[in-house]
């Protein structure tokens, strides 16, 4: 049977369909709303994409993507160089960024420990990071990692790590999300709130 | 404040999030997925987007987009080129043609009359239908828009506009969807079933 469309349009179908939560429905609505929008737009857009690589660079301190080494962040003499945010993910340091409740230096783990998926403390960015707590001046380690499992077992490796470092190693508060509403909130966020409980 | 990701992804990040369905942390999390496949899964997505418009060209029988004009269907001589299937996107021709159960011609409209929209008759490829309808020799118009209120509304103009032609317009049933639960369909949908019932 002849196909009923365009080489282009089925080729841009099934590569939109290899990325992750973008079905086949969703794919070719996406090619579409392409072939009907400007050719500029499409080129903009595929340009995009296929330069993304180029210029990445690693940060060597922070281990964060960038556009030089050291990133701005790391080379930002403003910031307090003695205290050290760890994230897992680019993207979670943005997020921090964006609170504009922190104005150190962060370190990126580039994903969180998780022996189901076969990611063990050595597939992430860790003895960089102890390495530079021993060579660098930092005074406290914030671990940011997420609020999971691996989030957890990420930061019990850290502090242990640092045990015989004598600096400050703590990990982001855990209870309430600002605006929740308790009668929705589960019962370990709840147990957590009130052991962490606060002086009014 | 210094931007905390590389130029590249914050560009490619800003061009997924103008795509429908896209929001910004959608946008990221695909961004960072290109981020961490190979480059060449990147590099190979973005020359499909690029290239996208280059080669599609409009069947100018049918109006759908095509690789060639006759498109592969038009010219195809083992269809029967005396049915004619009027579809609303060329999406909707796929479906149809994966189900196997129409082996005509077609034809794109492109659009449906939709005044809220400011779409009007003249948008879409309906002259270009009555035309070829004149042209050719046609036996059976199967107006196969949306069951929706444009696509009725389409269908209400097709066939007013070929009610001088001594042919025959259908349109396709109404009914229960294969597979559907009773209990859950809509009672506009039963009623359209209950009038359209047919003799066991």
């Amino acid at each position: 049977m002849a196909e009923p469309l365009p080489r282009s349009i089925l080729q841009l179908i099934s590569e939109l369909a290899r990325l992750p939560t973008i079905g086949t429905k969703t794919a070719q609505r996406l090619a579409f709303f392409l072939v009907r929008s400007p050719e500029s737009q499409a080129i903009s857009l595929g340009r995009a994409v296929a330069s993304l690589h180029e210029g990445i660079i690693t940060c060597e301190q922070c281990r964060n993507f960038a556009d030089e080494n050291p990133c701005a962040i790391c080379s930002d003499s403003s910031r307090e160089a003695d205290a050290l945010c760890v994230v897992e993910e680019p993207l979670d340091l943005v997020a921090i960024e964006s609170s504009g409740g922190f104005n150190g230096h962060y370190h990126v783990l580039h994903g969180a420990i998780s022996p189901l998926d076969g990611i063990g403390p050595d597939d992430l960015t860790i003895n960089l990071l102890i390495d530079r707590v021993k060579r660098e001046n930092v005074l406290e380690v914030i671990v940011a990692t997420n609020a999971t499992l691996e989030g957890d077992a990420t930061a019990m490796e850290i502090r242990q790590r640092l045990a015989d470092q004598n600096i400050r190693v703590s990990r982001l508060a855990r209870g309430l999300a600002t605006g929740g509403d308790l009668e929705y909130v589960d019962a370990a966020t709840i147990t957590l709130a009130l052991e962490g409980r606060r002086e009014l």
